[in-house]
């Protein structure tokens, strides 16, 4: 495949989630379950479309491994399930938390669940769920495992959600110029792609809905997580690192890239060359067949040749799914075989105080016979060397 | 006290901060516990004024019954934690997740707890931190318990959090007018707090900062978290409900109103009259040594009294502290005293397919001698019913 397929803006419908729901029962059936248990709002919103957040009235998707998905929910939340959810689904209420005895959440969660039976739990489950379930429990991440292979309607729904970073990702850099504050960027990049988003899905979930724009000049873009002051501006020269990405209606994606605003340091020369050909190793390798850790392995060996074994803050990437850090990861220690349909972002960086950071980062899905990168931006020193008016 | 206390802007000091670890080790020293780990970001942040959100790169704090706390971070966060934690830690940092064998933030933190040691644990901890966890667990929620009563610097922070909110709903109700759009409310709303909270907070903590105004017209008001389509406009008439809260700097907060556009309709009346009752008889219960379970109670009678009993959707309130939702909860079955420093919402509401709903919020302070409300808008039926043109 070298054609990004066509993007999808329609909510799922039930086949859609029932292959979901399918995949699961198989792996559950292998591991002899009888039940199994989420509680992480990711994995439910994967099976059922519907989003919630953790608080304290806990939201429990039950699933058996035959007949109809249980859902246990507040009441105040029953009419929002009944219009997000997409699947077939009982739902089960309770009033309210905290509540008299007898008409608690978990009087409803255990009446829900054989005593013997045996349940599969996720290692997102908080103690508070855990201790109340039910039966003999055992640590599987079920869903998060099917969630790792995307279907061609996650595809399309990510190659839209592409599709959105791309045109912010474009704005950011025209609108990037020596002095310009960082959040004027922000603002406007990030309600530039929202309202885009808006425009496409006027039926979004604004539960799952975030799309953000960041820029860091090089005094900063070195140190890329530390964000304790926001009242910057662009510098002259570069690297500044762009950041553009978030969580689409469910969908989680990212593109960044190290430019510059007017001419190109000395100094930014050859690490910015070290990145890409780093870079361009971790896209001829993130292919099927070949192991997630031997791709981070390979990036690192083109670092610590090149001197730059000691400027590294993080592996060469992460998967991509609902949200916009999941598994599979590309790190060393991930063993782990890359297969057709999964996303990840390809960002080999390096870290260099005084100078900047060096880091491209794309939405990368791995095809039958390699990879394709669903976000699109200039690559090269020369088209990242953007005139300053 | 019947005077709101000073606002306050500044971040906390040490002193603020040791204050508040002290009250965790002498809640420890109760419970025989040699070290408490705490993982929910939430309690992290009240002890470090770190803010982190929980994904695959794990933040523990380990408080050890003596000497310096120990926070295991990612590399690429340590700069981060340094700038913003304003308390005396250890930083311990791992690489990166996944990592080879040895190198692991497990293999790290395996490090921080003798395995004959007892631990004090969450209930919000996943079971992914939890089975790594060295030591003899004991599920205990310390950090939850003294973060119930607030301290004045708390309470100072929650004023000034108040304030924004006060102006935000000032201008909300400034703006409502028939045939204006959720949308157009929402978004001027809520960035004309998050400028207010810039200008007033310059070195605010983006990660735990986000203000937000939303009203519903009322043939969507007696359903108030089925938020499915966000394309409505205000109606002529009434009850809408507005509702401008969020977690400002750190303190979540928050204010809601029933109100009117131009005339209240005849069938309105009489349930806003028996919300105004009830909210009454909660603000007169809400005190010092009367029980929590108790108040929601008596609000629940007054409903049942006046035939509502049916039309209710939630609890009389919660509390709020760092997040917008939290212990204590005013709600049957939440057997507690009411103590002086607690703040909670009360909110008591009746909600009626094509009525709408009824429901007024507010931020209130539990003092030596009674309560205060530290939210101030409109409250009766006159004052509520505003002029359309």
């Amino acid at each position: 495949m070298t054609k990004i397929p066509k993007p999808i803006k329609k909510p799922p419908d039930e086949a859609e989630l029932n292959s979901r729901l399918e995949k699961v029962r198989n792996l559950m059936k292998k591991e002899n379950l009888d039940y199994y248990v989420a509680f992480d709002p990711v994995n439910i919103y994967y099976l059922t479309n519907f989003a919630n957040y953790v608080h304290e009235r806990p939201f429990i998707l039950i699933i058996p491994k035959n007949g109809t998905i249980k859902f246990l929910v507040p009441l105040l939340e029953k009419t929002h399930v009944e219009t997000r959810a997409r699947c077939e689904l009982e739902l089960i209420h309770y009033f309210e938390y905290p509540a008299p005895k007898g008409q608690n959440w978990n009087d409803e969660y255990r009446k829900l669940i054989e005593k013997d039976a045996r349940v599969g739990v996720e290692s997102a489950m908080t103690l508070r769920i855990y201790e109340e379930t039910p039966g003999q429990k055992i640590r599987t991440d079920i869903i998060d495992e099917c969630r790792l292979i995307k279907t061609d309607y996650e595809i399309g729904r990510t190659v839209h959600a592409c599709k959105i970073i791309n045109q912010g990702h474009d704005k950011l850099l025209k609108i990037c110029k020596p002095g310009v504050p960082f959040i004027k960027i922000y603002s406007e990049v990030s309600s530039y792609m929202q309202g885009k988003v808006l425009k496409d899905l006027p039926n979004l979930n604004p539960m799952v809905s975030k799309a953000d724009a960041i820029v860091l000049p090089p005094s900063i873009s070195y140190d890329p997580h530390n964000m304790t002051n926001i009242f910057f501006t662009m510098e002259h020269g570069g690297p500044h690192v762009s950041g553009v990405g978030g969580q689409l209606d469910g969908y989680g994606v990212e593109i960044e890239r190290s430019f510059f605003l007017g001419e190109v340091p000395e100094v930014a020369r050859e690490p910015f060359q070290v990145m890409m050909e780093a870079r361009e190793k971790a896209f001829e390798l993130a292919i099927p067949g070949e192991n997630f850790s031997k791709v981070d392995e390979a990036v690192r060996k083109i670092f610590q040749k090149r001197g730059y074994g000691d400027k590294l803050l993080h592996r060469t990437g992460h998967g991509l799914g609902i949200t916009g850090h999941e598994a599979p990861f590309v790190a060393i220690g991930y063993d782990r075989v890359i297969e057709p349909g999964m996303i990840i972002s390809i960002e080999p960086g390096i870290y260099l105080p005084k100078i900047g950071g060096f880091r491209h980062s794309d939405t990368v899905l791995i095809t039958e016979d390699g990879n394709l990168s669903l976000t699109k931006a200039p690559e090269t020193l020369e088209d990242l060397t953007l005139p300053v008016d």
